[in-house]
């Protein structure tokens, strides 16, 4: 029989795409609530703070508190509190980000920071760019929020946080911490703070080079399913293969036999 | 005897560093007016129109007309007029880039593009981002005026037009065309223009990476001062040495026996 204690799941992909709820999320959600199984949604997104993603969720019909979320830019400010107690911090990014760093305590500058934190930022500019290359380039840390290098818009794919972390990697010389997934920061962080051992949670996502490689990285069981990004066909010939796949979520039994 | 028919003379680094007359740089102009010998300035900078970097040099005291002004924009203009007559482009960039592309009869438009264009843009923004890399998407040809990851500035230095090209080509997958040096696009433009075989033509920089592979990449010889980024310790252990070396163009004779 196979029993997780606590699961870790994916968002865009895997209860939604954009603003449309994914078939059988709601009803998997439903009942890890119903047999009191933890769990906790890990994203990528860096953008929206933690309130909203919640009330997102529920107005699809999928329960969801505030708490229960846990996204990169969390990662991020988690990951530069644990490095240094007081530190400053110059910022590329959006709410979800300058909400997460206040949350922890890291002062926001304009300059002379010790970390340059960068996050999807819609209202990017030259001047944003130019001061985070002057400031890593006079010693500050490099630190941002994910890898991800398109993000799906109505329009189409418009450059993610990965893309414009580029210039600031590519200006300096400087590579980057990545706090989400696949690295382990996120993980590590959404793991200790579920409370479970790593043999007792599953980490479940639809794209495999971001959700299942990081339940890979960070040794957890990994779930993939079948309605967002990777196909079965897709991730064939991939050496490391998700411990489950399934179609979608209406696949998945809490107590297989 | 050496003797060279024509040059191609690189000027940040090699002319003036800023606002600032290179030792030498002046009488050399001077020699190669008295002596007739054709010469352009071949330079990476996207930005700026030719006349007003020809009246930079004036006021130094540095002989220079419009028409000997061959800048990273203008190679990128003509490569696309040369690829496709009535070709459309979106642009990202200043002055110097629209102006090299209006006088190659491209039409610039803001979708529906044939070629995305790019050059420094202090200006820049999320959203023009966002542009270029949908148009690229929809099939557009990335077309970057140069390389350059990092430009000097009073405050230290900010992201160079290199950088920036790279969040498209990082969150499109694309690899661009360099039109500046080191890559060839420029140069053999240049040396169409100067009109003498290549055995005519000697490359004069101060920047081993750009000016000095330029020329060894189009198949020319090079001359390098010591009066810019690369110093001749920094070289000394490079495979492809530069034809000459020398401290400033002091000495620098045009008849060398």
């Amino acid at each position: 029989m196979v029993h997780y204690k606590a699961y870790l799941i994916d968002l865009d992909g895997t209860m939604y795409r954009g603003n449309e709820k994914i078939p059988g999320a709601a009803e998997f959600i439903k009942e890890l609530n119903q047999e009191g199984i933890p769990h906790l949604f890990v994203t990528n997104n860096s953008a929206t703070v933690p309130e909203k993603v919640a009330e997102k969720l529920m107005k699809m019909g999928i329960d969801a508190r505030e708490e229960q979320i846990f996204n990169s830019s969390m990662a991020a400010a988690k990951y530069i509190r644990l490095m240094e107690h007081h530190a400053k911090a110059y910022v590329i990014g959006e709410e979800g980000l300058y909400s997460a760093l206040e949350n922890e305590n890291i002062q926001i500058v304009d300059d002379n920071a010790d970390y340059v934190v960068i996050g999807i930022d819609r209202g990017l500019t030259y001047e944003k760019l130019a001061k985070a290359c002057l400031q890593i380039r006079n010693g500050a840390k490099l630190i941002s929020t994910n890898k991800d290098v398109a993000i799906p818009t109505e329009r189409g794919m418009v450059p993610g946080n990965g893309a414009i972390t580029s210039v600031i990697s590519v200006s300096t010389g400087i590579d980057p911490v990545f706090a989400g997934k696949p690295e382990p920061i996120l993980m590590e962080q959404a793991i200790e703070k579920l409370g479970f051992s790593k043999k007792d949670v599953l980490m479940v996502g639809d794209n495999y080079d971001t959700d299942i490689l990081a339940g890979i990285h960070s040794g957890i069981d990994t779930l993939m399913v079948e309605t967002g990004v990777s196909t079965f066909e897709s991730i064939k010939h991939y050496d490391e293969q998700p411990t489950y796949k399934i179609t979608d979520l209406y696949k998945w039994k809490l107590d297989r036999k």
